[in-house]
């Protein structure tokens, strides 16, 4: 995968680059679907003017995106009121080719930068929590040990505007040079997917305690 | 998931912190199996001090890790010999707790710092590449339209050495308070994997072109 052949270059480009068409997405409807559909993020940020990268979930709320972690955690003291590159990734697949060039991946992708906001009004950050729990288990959140106080102060929540945020798309089949269609080997696509397994219950479950019935419909990617 | 907690405090940490272990592992065999198995990497570097993070493709061979793409990338020219921040993760399951507050996610990850370098000597850029295509379809590079020298112009390599690395590695049930234990609601995990679909041939493949046998074992995860 090269998610960069195609931003380098202006979708009218004559160059060898123009095979990958033009991924580049800014379509806000194409940027949350792939932040709706997958949950894992790379939180890139700066320290000490060396980069770092951190993964963790990220979850949307309308135009917000937001991730979260312990109140000690170094990125995000790093990243509060910092300048942050946030990039989401599914590999869809595997594109073999007729030549090792034009090998390629079938993904999608989202980068979003911008300045990251610490959450500290007390309701929002629980709305915003609540939200977390409610992208993976839909109602869920009433049944559970309600939050205290102190583990809402020992979390820290972020958060940044979907605004300066692009997505790329690549589908389909290999797309070769006109000439090697004639060279005898085999090409295609391998899909790949991300696949949730039936739950498995903590054998210290209370007798009797049900499985939510919104876990049947977790889905990921 | 934070896989901060466990950074941020000494093994012997005697805070909340302690009930996510020890995470932080700098066992090579953990972290070079965690690079063979994840093949999707996120490289972050700094460019005009801001950060950047762009997902490519990685692989290893034997204490070197590579990634590659187009000589016009702009991410490879920001990280020819300057520091990186290479971030791979594999989302492995969910966590649900007794409260929102350990919920948590199953994961395998790694992360290296370092200088990147550029592969230059045409013989070393080729054997790298032919590892790459070795990760996905071992023994099929003979079988493609060979490599042109305009090709491997077109395409830059870089390199790091897997030395300043760490895994973190968290499997298993949720950990929850020792008095939310009585608390009667569901918690368990559900297992997230990465599946590989079956081969889809191109459509303009030649008649008679046999898929690589090799495809038939390529895994993820």
């Amino acid at each position: 995968m090269n998610t960069e052949k195609a931003a380098a270059q202006p979708p009218s480009a004559r160059t060898r680059v123009r095979r990958y068409h033009w991924l580049a997405d800014y379509e806000q409807d194409t940027v949350k679907a792939i932040l709706d559909a997958v949950p894992l993020c790379h939180v890139g940020y700066t320290q000490d003017g060396l980069p770092h990268v951190t993964p963790t979930l990220q979850w949307r709320d309308g135009d917000t995106v937001y991730w979260h972690g312990s109140s000690a955690s170094r990125m995000l003291k790093a990243v509060r009121s910092a300048e942050v590159c946030l990039s989401v990734t599914a590999m869809d697949g595997l594109v073999l080719a007729r030549s090792a060039y034009n090998f390629n991946v079938n993904f999608r992708s989202v980068i979003i930068f911008g300045k990251a906001r610490q959450v500290t009004d007390p309701a929002e950050k629980l709305h915003a929590l609540e939200k977390l729990v409610a992208r993976f288990v839909p109602g869920h959140w009433d049944a559970l040990r309600p939050v205290t106080e102190q583990e809402l102060k020992a979390t820290m929540v972020v958060s940044m505007p979907i605004t300066e945020a692009s997505s790329k798309v690549r589908t389909g089949q290999p797309i070769d040079e006109d000439e090697d269609y004639g060279f005898p080997v085999w090409a295609g696509i391998v899909p790949i997917v991300q696949t949730v397994l039936p739950p498995e219950a903590d054998p210290r479950n209370l007798p009797g305690v049900a499985m939510p019935a919104s876990l049947t419909g977790f889905h990921i990617g």
